[in-house]
């Protein structure tokens, strides 16, 4: 019998296990133009928290007690539609569960460039698009600019640290503790921030840039976006995708440098990757280039088995990965 | 003897009488290429609430103990540079005093529009030149789009909404009190909100815009620009020029609907009216073409003599004004 995990309950601030259940489903019949995946790779990503909650969004919310759907790498097991075949490789949206059998046009057969499947959940899916698209597009990077990314090690912010330094400017990136730090400075950083040693924040990137800095790259909000406000130089870009540390706060704190937006004459720019979905051949074509020639490296953080992913989910508001967070089956 | 206003003391939180002092000047011996004016028009802004604080800003912070600096128009009363003659009137930024000896090149002469002098300080001035440029160029309007701003009663408010409605907008206003809220709508506006009365100001903007904002033009800041988050549409496109409420907030409150930037692709520009200097021909024949069709109208809020300059421009901080506050000589 397939499993798939549904969401039981609207969570309040940080979501719970209890929110979650995993149930039994029927799979339909094989009829024409359907396809049968076995799922190898789930994604949990900090966006699924947005879809908890019954609010107006760039996407639907989640319905209650139906699977949950999201990112998932899976291999072709049976297929009646053209064009898939037993054993191919696909991406699709089923989400949390082991098995899918649907309609071949909500699957997409995976680019054959010559890096892990799994990859395509993270620097070459959705979160390194987000880096791509937002450093070059959103944030209007340019050589010699400086460069400053919340949650370095993440999914997002470990492709914005090499993805700007490939592009010639100067990376700051802030993770917390001394592990992810380190990771952060091996992907190429020019300075890395602590948030969990002690010392303020404003502080730390006052002394990691003496001059101020021309991007905020935000995956966090809260006290990154503060300090990135305050050292934000005139006409600064922000770009903004993630304020994580806010998801699940119901009454999150003012910022003492909001009028600094004013002042600098920032501009804060909200993106969703979704939006940018037209471009994933040349995004594809880009990234798979600079992955083959090992100017980008991918960290993952693992979950084995599929009653671990509501706890994978919620390892992401605890820090709890490094690189890129996947469920594997 | 010419008087000055001088900053005895930096003020923290809301300036208070006791920061200013009025003193005695002694003005210099008129030498070639100087100028003595002695003012007609004072101006109070909110702007300089910024630099009465010694931070990182656009502008210089006030020096203590010296003269006040900031708009006037005066008349030349001796003249020994080329191109100024006794009774011209001109623009300049000696701020509060009542006279001034100073080189050429620090006044400008009023171009020879056919409007009251002290329009240079309201909507021929900088005010005027904020809401300009902030609805045109920073928020990019466009016929058809919903427009919010708070403050329309005031100075750059009051010409927000008559610049929007002659672009084709739908125009939503909001300003305290009933007095304020009519003059709005006298105005042009197409639904005017009254932030002083009962209920929320998401409630009241929700009821006004019900299909959302497509540009919210910002002079307050606080659960002003919170409620015009929670009502913006997706690219929604808002121009930062005020926050007038956190200017004397040292903890502002936290914003409950930020992560709409994310969630709407909200763009949040900052911009200083400076910038646009270079475009002073243009605005100037654009807006006073509007005056002199009668469609832009002016209001103004005078308090009376050189003593009242620092009490007028407290009032800024506690809404005593329609349209533009000025000190008249």
């Amino acid at each position: 019998m397939a499993q798939a995990w549904t969401l039981t309950a609207r969570p309040v601030g940080l979501p719970k296990l209890a929110d979650f259940s995993l149930v039994d489903i029927a799979l339909p019949p094989l009829e024409d133009g359907l396809v049968h995946v076995r799922n190898l790779w789930l994604s949990v990503d900090p966006y699924m928290r947005g879809r908890m909650n019954d609010a107006k969004s760039y996407a639907q919310p989640y319905m209650l007690n139906q699977p949950m759907v999201g990112g998932a790498v899976g291999e072709v097991v049976e297929s009646r539609a053209t064009g898939f075949a037993v054993g191919d490789l696909v991406l699709h949206s089923w989400g949390w569960r082991d098995e899918v059998v649907a309609a071949a046009g909500s699957f997409a057969k995976l680019p054959s460039l010559d890096v892990p499947e799994q990859r395509f959940l993270g620097h070459l899916g959705m979160p390194g698009m987000t880096a791509y698209f937002g450093v070059l597009e959103v944030a209007s990077a340019k050589a010699g600019d400086v460069l400053f990314v919340s949650a370095a090690a993440g999914a997002v912010g470990s492709a914005v640290v090499q993805i700007a330094k490939i592009k010639g400017l100067t990376v700051i990136g802030s993770a917390g503790g001394a592990q992810k730090c380190a990771v952060v400075r091996e992907l190429g950083a020019d300075a890395v921030i602590d948030y969990q040693a002690e010392g303020s924040l404003d502080d730390k990137l006052a002394a990691a840039a003496p001059d101020g800095i021309d991007i905020y790259f935000d995956n966090l909000g809260g006290a990154h976006l503060d300090a990135a406000l305050g050292a934000a130089k005139d006409n600064a870009r922000f770009a903004m995708c993630g304020m994580i540390e806010t998801y699940n706060d119901q009454n999150p704190p003012g910022l003492r440098n909001m009028m600094r937006i004013v002042r600098a004459r920032i501009r804060m720019q909200g993106f969703i990757i979704f939006d940018y979905n037209h471009r994933l051949g040349e995004f594809h074509a880009q990234m798979g280039r600079w992955m083959a020639e090992g100017r980008i490296q991918s960290t993952e953080t693992l979950r084995h088995g599929l009653d671990q992913t509501p706890a994978a989910f919620l390892e992401l508001f605890s820090g709890g990965n490094s690189g890129k967070m996947l469920v594997k089956l």
